[in-house]
């Protein structure tokens, strides 16, 4: 038995979890009122998709953890729904590509972002980065630019799930490699992305890290072969086309 | 300028709009946490329609106008999010086709019974009905089946937006003649629905109240003539052939 009490292998099993998990995330103040209405365009989309990862995600989710495996300096951006959602998912990832996990906010609270940075630390990371803000992201209002100089102002690859689509655009143009996980192929996140992942967060982390872990002692020609061979433009015709012609329940 | 200080022909104005009446919605207590993630499952839905009243329903929107002006007792039930996004609107098409008002919570808790009549009344309805709770609708757990008997208990036709699919499939076994808005024309409410109505509560509710001043003149054999000259299942394949085929913006 699992957390809700139902076997994994219940229908709605994931979509219960994944309810459970962000009205904990409004109680312990971690989920905001755009991350609940952020979480049912995701649903809907999802639903769409199938509640699946389909085939061209699963590539997606391979070539980005061969990204982060070959990268000098990877941070993992992590949000109030990405806590409330996969905070112990995200961790592991962490631990398997040798990543920083950084808190960033588009809406910025004190009080969020130190809710979030103590429920990573309860999970077992010792130093969750984001506060610090000394560092800047150009073309972006004060607040949605703070990030930290050693952590996303330093790396060379960024992973940014549901991230929001200006900040995307503005991280692609200080040069860093972007992963993201949006479920909406058209989102301009999903655009702009060198790694866009369409599917739901829930199912990409998990097979990111089982990814890696299988990765991790091939030599960096192999590791960038894995990555010069994935095709964002193809990655995303392909999760439109599931989302339009796909099979409804 | 409007109640957001945006010209209405700004091109997110609409999307705008909603989003300032939920979150004031949530700030009433109007608005629950799963009707932020029910607005944004509608937001992904009305993104793949276009943002738009698609033709099929215009026409479920005008038949739907008719049936209320055919009804011996209609009844317009009403949640939170319907609350949030559309009372003025509600209470005009209540006015036009002399309709009462109902408040039918899924997550029933007295607070939020009393704040959404209370919102009801300010906005100049006398009697909102649903807080008596002396009906009970069959084959539904306890809460959940509670209606005023002489509300929704003893209409012939309501309109229930928004509604969950296992109320909406036990009106219709109780033999009421349910219309239908929701976004998702697979969605189990709107399958069982006499009239579905796919398209955003906020586009829907003026236009069938436009739909009802016109009509309202009409004889009777006139408007049975428009209910039945329409079709839910041809309905519903139009919008699903607009969801999946549509040109993104």
């Amino acid at each position: 038995m699992s957390e809700i009490d139902l076997p994994e292998d219940h229908p709605r099993y994931q979509s219960l979890l994944t309810r459970h998990r962000i009205e904990e995330g409004v109680e312990k103040g971690i989920t905001s009122k755009q991350g609940l209405i952020a979480e049912g365009r995701g649903e809907a989309f999802d639903y769409l998709l199938g509640e699946r990862t389909i085939k061209s995600a699963d590539a997606a989710e391979r070539a980005a953890a061969a990204q982060l495996l070959l990268a000098d300096h990877p941070v993992l951006s992590v949000n109030g729904n990405v806590a409330a959602l996969v905070a112990e998912e995200m961790v592991d990832l962490a631990d398997a590509v040798d990543a920083d996990i950084e808190v960033n906010l588009f809406n910025r609270t004190p009080e969020r972002m130190e809710a979030i940075a103590a429920h990573f630390r309860e999970h077992g990371v010792t130093e969750v980065k984001g506060l610090t803000a000394d560092g800047r992201i150009p073309n972006l209002s004060h607040e949605r630019a703070k990030v930290d100089a050693d952590g996303i102002g330093a790396a060379d690859v960024v992973l940014v799930p549901l991230e929001d689509g200006d900040r995307a655009e503005a991280l692609g143009e200080m040069g860093k490699t972007e992963i993201v996980i949006d479920l909406n192929p058209l989102s301009r996140s999903a655009q702009v992305a060198a790694i866009p992942i369409v599917d739901n967060i829930i199912r990409a982390i998990p097979n990111m890290t089982a990814h890696a872990r299988e990765l991790q002692d091939e030599d960096e020609a192999r590791l960038q072969e894995i990555v010069d061979a994935f095709d964002p433009e193809t990655a995303l015709q392909a999760a439109e086309a599931a989302i339009r012609d796909g099979e409804l329940a």
